[in-house]
């Protein structure tokens, strides 16, 4: 796959139905980016994706590196993942998600309806992230899951940023808006960002990702039985 | 691309909002597949792909078939393409659209959840189609357009019928449901269809395609403004 363009597998609207038994190898994600997030084998805990290593975020505050054997033992259900080129950078302080959408917007003022990657890299005064446990059966569904959910906050933590903004008409088969993980430089805290400020200028790069590719599961019943109906309201929610 | 995946340029959303001024030309799309529907240029007629050639099928009821330099020159602002190979065929008489989504799930029992290509060759006792005129202005929306349709009724008529299956979590990006072109063998009627019915048997073929490749407008002022927020009444009362 050529940079900037983003690979996906399976849909939110799965996710939340709990459709999170199956999945394709880690290692075949990899094939088609170094940056983006994800979950893990019945969504046991956060993924981010740095710069082609795959950590494993748990809601017990631990955070694990992929090794070459869990690559390709471990699956994903959920994962998006680019070849991250930044085409646009600043250095800027963020006050917030809400001071992130306003910079995005900035850089990028025509890209409403497009998917953009997102990177950032500084200290950050506040974090505040939440990490999920994982199903207590299969096909528990997302919100289940996330009412009991881990969060922590960070203080004057180092770290980077990575995430996506997926245009609203793409809500339900991704996140709408802006989806954020997080983890420090020490690789030994992060999460799925609920909140957080930049301790001053932090460096953000951003790529406009104009094609998109999405693979559906096959041979997954729990996928091909799942009613998808959309749940704007319960995304938001869980994800936001 | 791979046999039966499916590449979609722009999407449904942005043709009801009468985003259609620019696009990709038809040799490019011609890259990602040989069997599809789509639109031109203002929405000036309708497009089908069968086995690789190109034609327009126009309001007026002629049916032009694109020649090398016209697919170098004429663009498409919106139209899915594969590479049709078929997995499952049938020989069968089909009532109408019903009959066919019928018989869909019966050959494909568990890909309610998946896009489908599909073929069907033979007579039909009546196919009832409509093309759109084409938009008067720049940004004229799509149920405008369709205000203007012209109909026809064909009896008898051989032909060929090119379509996309698409799952309910994608509606506003493509048309939830079955969506139809039909051409006669002798390549001077066509269009969108609205009803059918097949004098017979008629032959069947279907691919599930769990691969999706969307190219979404880049350097187009209408995609970027446009609104794209979902009607998926509107979309079923002018595509379903």
């Amino acid at each position: 796959m050529a940079k900037n363009e983003l690979f996906q597998y399976s849909i939110m609207s799965a996710l939340m139905d709990g459709v999170a038994s199956h999945g394709i190898p880690i290692a075949s994600m990899l094939t088609h980016g170094d940056h983006g997030l994800g979950t893990f084998k019945h969504m046991v805990g956060e993924m981010i994706v740095l710069d082609g290593v795959v950590y494993q975020m748990k809601s017990d505050g631990t955070v694990v590196p992929l090794d070459a054997a869990s690559l390709a033992t471990t699956i994903t259900p959920f994962a998006s993942v680019t070849r991250f080129q930044p085409t646009h950078t600043a250095r800027a302080t963020i006050t917030g998600k809400e001071g992130l959408s306003n910079l995005l917007t900035r850089l990028m003022p025509t890209a409403k309806n497009h998917f953009l990657a997102i990177r950032i890299d500084g200290v950050f005064s506040t974090i505040h992230v939440r990490t999920a446990g994982g199903q207590l059966e299969p096909r528990e569904k997302l919100p289940a899951v996330g009412n009991r959910q881990t969060t922590h906050t960070f203080e004057n933590a180092r770290g980077t940023i990575i995430g996506f903004r997926t245009p609203q008409y793409m809500m339900g088969i991704n996140v709408a808006g802006d989806h954020l993980h997080f983890i420090s430089d020490d690789r030994e805290r992060g999460g799925h960002i609920l909140a957080f400020e930049s301790e001053g200028e932090v460096d953000v790069g951003v790529a406009l990702l104009s094609n998109f590719h999405l693979e559906l599961p096959t041979e997954d019943e729990e996928f091909n039985e799942a009613a998808l109906v959309l749940d704007a309201k319960g995304i938001h929610a869980i994800e936001g």
